[in-house]
């Protein structure tokens, strides 16, 4: 059958030739049931597109309330440790009433990607580990594939991305580039595989006494900086691929074990102005559903930058220490008003929030905002049960996170266990005696924790993303594309971004991704690119980023003049050394290099010729 | 009559000996009628300390409703030229049924200060001038007097900022110090009287062609870095000692002439949704007065430090090109409600306010703001007809400004004649191309005003207003007292000040004076100052100083990474060098000095012995 079957007339009518490569980048829409052919919407395939391995079923195809979009893809079917996806071959078209198809998986195809092919070498883990440089050819896994990609380097689109993955398993990353999950790509990888791999994922040993043997399973595409309590931010040049970070790819930031919550017993805790009350998690889920698009970030990302300059204490986070998510469920206002509490009127300075992860002595985690703060953002402050339209993972505060946009992620609580109203601060260690800065010349003996302010909003940054530092560029590359976030607390929306080639010496304004929010409630990132011509002459050169916020605020030109004992607040302008050409051969060398095998080969053809002659 | 005699039991109770210094410094209230014997408040008092050169009258005590405060002061008595000073001995005293009494200025003492004493020597204002250096003699005039201050300077409780006034008339200075309005002073400035000045106030010369002919007289205290328009700011080693800058010293920044307007013939425009309407100021005056404490600042502040790196376009501004005034009047939100307007339900994305100050093709000054702006500060944003208590002085939008407090003083539009809203921002040339920020490489063959976002909005900034750029402290100075101020944009308060005297390498927290304000609704400057310890062995040194705000936004470290070939929104560390021994004599050297001159004495003592016993 062929695709454009498939599809309404007017889906035909509007993409036409462009369809076939339009469905396989969109959303799947999976429906565990076949009931499942019922219209689709923006909000639900959004949530969709973010599940991964599904179970077998149904595609449908569906029709946005927003306008027509399509929303076939490929559908992964897994089965002892198999993955395939169905090609337009396998389906089975059933027309419904509203000029939409259902499909049906059907037949399977012979070759599916990833699964053991007899007679092939097995490997093992440590073999495709060992594997991970060009001297040493790059294998990845895929299922129980093993491939050697090194040829496909060159060739590859994302460029040297498909680096992250080498000695490791390639599906991490595919699930947040999901494009790749297509029958094509599968077919290119096929053609790369040297063997199989049958040893299951290594299982991490669980110790009873471990406050940590309960936590979630995280992707292996997290870079931890800390395993207990688990700290982990995503490679650097993958996050400015998304404007909303995939949830397992979103960076995390734990201070305690992740808690074990059950929703059926979960209910937030409100003490509020003349009353102590609670709202069950179903009933939160009743409430009006409310969205924010912000963007959390770590008061200590880049601290590796400032480590460099004088030793701090605290988590050594590089760029990547901030990702950007929808948030979603009932505002704090309503949660308020609900119990007749309005909040501009109620009489205290801080609004707490608790959660539910605890410490030895049994404290919990806690944070508060400035009550002009809350009432200012009262609604757009979520109390979230869902992160990027899906159930918020374990890692990221399950069931019941506080959003509040525009500010440090250590008040964004997690595990939300309790809401109350207070003349003072948190009591909290993290509210007290950490997340706040510091003078350059403060030092542990002279520090005075009470002296200064707690960090709430967070001011004006960036960071290059891409290229990583260290990369080395073609030796007759001309230009280079510069990729990468900006951001600054209390929605202040970034209005320029300038990035230099050559230091910091000349500036060229970058190309700024419009984020679809407004100059003063602008809680989201804004990524950037920009391509730089490199200077000429200087087989080494340093990139540099810095963000203007609306205000006009601007970053700091070093870290020496920010650095602080906690390692926190960072803004610095961002800088990336590359070289160009100390490690790679030039492409005039690869064209040398291919004319020389060519060479060969004829001087083989002539020595066979001579030696048939013989 | 003893001073005690003015003031009533309670004032004695409370003040007891402490009284006579008080007195001095604290405010004049003036009745021009005999009439005026009644309470006085706080606004009150605030008003008439502003009043300078009052008529002859009657001085009352005064019980301010906040407390009990005095109002007795110096009365200048000016006639023919002269000004003299009250001394408690001519006061007559007039109890009433309050417990406080009236007061009579009766009699006049023999000696007035400035008056034109027989037989001295006459000098013409040159003469004064050519006298502004040490080496020169330090001269300076009060009304008719010439006095030499040389000898003075050392014991100068101000230290320095005498210096201000060489060569000129002390009187401006003293307008903003007026603890030196009193009788002990005048009675140490006549011991260094040298002559009589009966030269009058030189007359500019008005072209009757002039468009800024009509612009009204300035205070000699403030330094012009253009004449027309007038553009004048003061020193700056005055900004810091008062919270308030008193109006005829608050920095000046006119676009074009100044505008003329008679009360009785103002009425300000209104074209509000469906509607348009006006306001006469004698309406405006009969609102709820509300008050709003705000800094105002020039975008151009400190274009001086831009220029050096690379010519930019634009008054070549210093550090002073800001003030802090309190500004009173009705609210915006009140005047939209006084015609039903609710702000928040104006279907607009722009408030537009235009000025009377006209173009020579009558087209007005215009700015505006987006309209989240105007709804988030609709209680603080202020149509004032007072600043600081007084009429608005004509340089600064007599009769009406709108004063919107946490944006750049372009905004905050003077002659204040017509408010409406539109889906645009204002078309004036200082909206659209100028008052905009640029990326260093913009330049004039390829810059895009209309690509660049409006200023509204400042980013954070300081600056170090004493010593000033260039002092030579004493030799032997181990520590240097360092003064300035700090400010943010939005209303975002002053955490912390961080001062160097070592160019940068180490820092200090300055001691902040609090300004009342809370961290997120700060729109008034706040000043502060710091004791530095000055690097041993090292004859000139750089003082740094960069401001950190509640957003824990910081200041950029260097000019260049900001530079725009506007020259504005320069808010890099501020730093100013500073010598130690190059010109001053140590004080030991003044020691010495000191003994030698006593030797001499000796010495010549010895001699006229022995020239006596010949």
């Amino acid at each position: 059958m062929a695709l454009s079957h498939c599809i309404s007339r007017n889906a035909c009518k509007l993409y036409g030739d462009k369809l076939k490569s339009y469905i396989y980048v969109t959303a799947l829409k999976l429906n565990t049931s076949s009931k499942g052919d019922s219209h689709d919407n923006n909000q639900d395939r959004f949530k969709y597109q973010r599940t991964t391995r599904p179970k077998r079923g149904v595609v449908t195809l569906a029709c946005g309330s927003a306008g027509i979009f399509l929303a076939l893809s490929a559908l992964h079917l897994h089965r002892k440790n198999t993955c395939r996806h169905i090609t337009s071959r396998e389906i089975t078209y059933v027309p419904n009433t509203f000029g939409f198809g259902k499909v049906l998986a059907a037949s399977e195809s012979p070759n599916e990607p990833g699964q053991i092919i007899e007679g092939l070498p097995t490997y093992s883990r440590a073999d495709v580990a060992a594997h991970n440089t060009v001297e040493t050819k790059i294998w990845v896994t895929f299922c129980n594939g093993v491939y050697d990609i090194t040829q496909y380097l060159q060739s590859h689109p994302g460029g040297n991305k498909i680096l992250l993955a080498a000695g490791k398993s390639i599906e991490p990353y595919w699930n947040v580039y999901s494009a790749h999950k297509n029958e094509e790509i599968y077919d290119v990888l096929e053609t790369l595989r040297i063997g199989n791999i049958t040893e299951p994922d290594p299982k991490k040993e669980r110790n009873r006494d471990d406050p940590y043997r309960l936590d979630p399973v995280r992707s292996p595409l997290l870079i931890p900086c800390c395993e207990k309590p688990f700290n982990a931010e995503p490679p650097a040049e993958i996050l400015t691929d998304m404007f909303y970070t995939p949830n397992h790819a979103f960076f995390v930031r734990n201070h305690l074990p992740v808690p074990c919550v059950k929703t059926e017993k979960y209910a937030l805790q409100l003490e509020l102005p003349g009353q102590k009350t609670c709202l069950k998690y179903e009933e939160l889920r009743k409430m009006p559903k409310k969205s924010v698009t912000a963007t959390t970030m770590c008061a200590g990302n880049r601290r590796n930058e400032m480590i460099k300059v004088k030793p701090v204490k605290g988590l050594n986070w590089k760029a990547a220490a901030i990702s950007n998510a929808k948030w979603s469920g009932p505002s704090l206002d309503d949660v308020l008003k609900k119990f007749k509490v309005d909040i501009d009127k109620v009489n205290s300075n801080y609004i707490v929030f608790e959660g539910m992860d605890k410490q030895p002595d049994g404290s919990p985690y806690g944070a508060s905002i400035p009550i002009e703060i809350a009432r200012s953002l009262k609604d757009v402050i979520i109390i979230a049960y869902e992160m990027n339209g899906a159930i918020i993972p374990r890692d990221h505060g399950y069931p019941v996170r506080v959003m509040i946009p525009g500010v440090v992620g250590a008040r964004q609580v997690k595990w939300l266990n309790r809401i109350y109203f207070s003349s003072e601060e948190s009591t909290s260690h993290w509210q007290r005696n950490d997340y706040k800065g510091f003078s350059p010349s403060v030092d542990w003996d002279n520090v005075n924790f009470d002296k200064s302010v707690s960090i709430t909003e967070l001011p004006v940054t960036s960071a290059i993303c891409e290229p990583v530092e260290g990369t080395d560029l073609e030796k007759d590359s001309e230009t280079v594309t510069v990729k990468g976030y900006a951001y600054s607390g209390g929605g202040r929306g970034i209005i320029r971004v300038d990035v230099s080639a050559d230091g910091g010496k000349t500036w060229t304004e970058a190309n700024l991704k419009p984020n679809g929010q407004t100059p003063y409630t602008s809680y989201a990132w804004t990524l950037w690119e920009v391509d730089l011509s490199l200077p000429q002459d200087a087989d080494e050169t340093t990139l540099v980023a810095k963000a203007v916020d609306i205000s006009y605020n601007v970053q700091p030109d070093s870290v020496e003049g920010i650095w602080n004992l906690r390692g926190v607040l960072n803004n610095a302008w961002h800088k990336v050394n590359v070289t160009r050409g100390k490690q790679n051969k030039t492409s005039q060398q690869d064209e040398n290099s291919k004319e020389q095998q060519e060479m060969t080969v004829e001087q083989k053809e002539k020595t066979d010729q001579q030696e048939a002659k013989k």
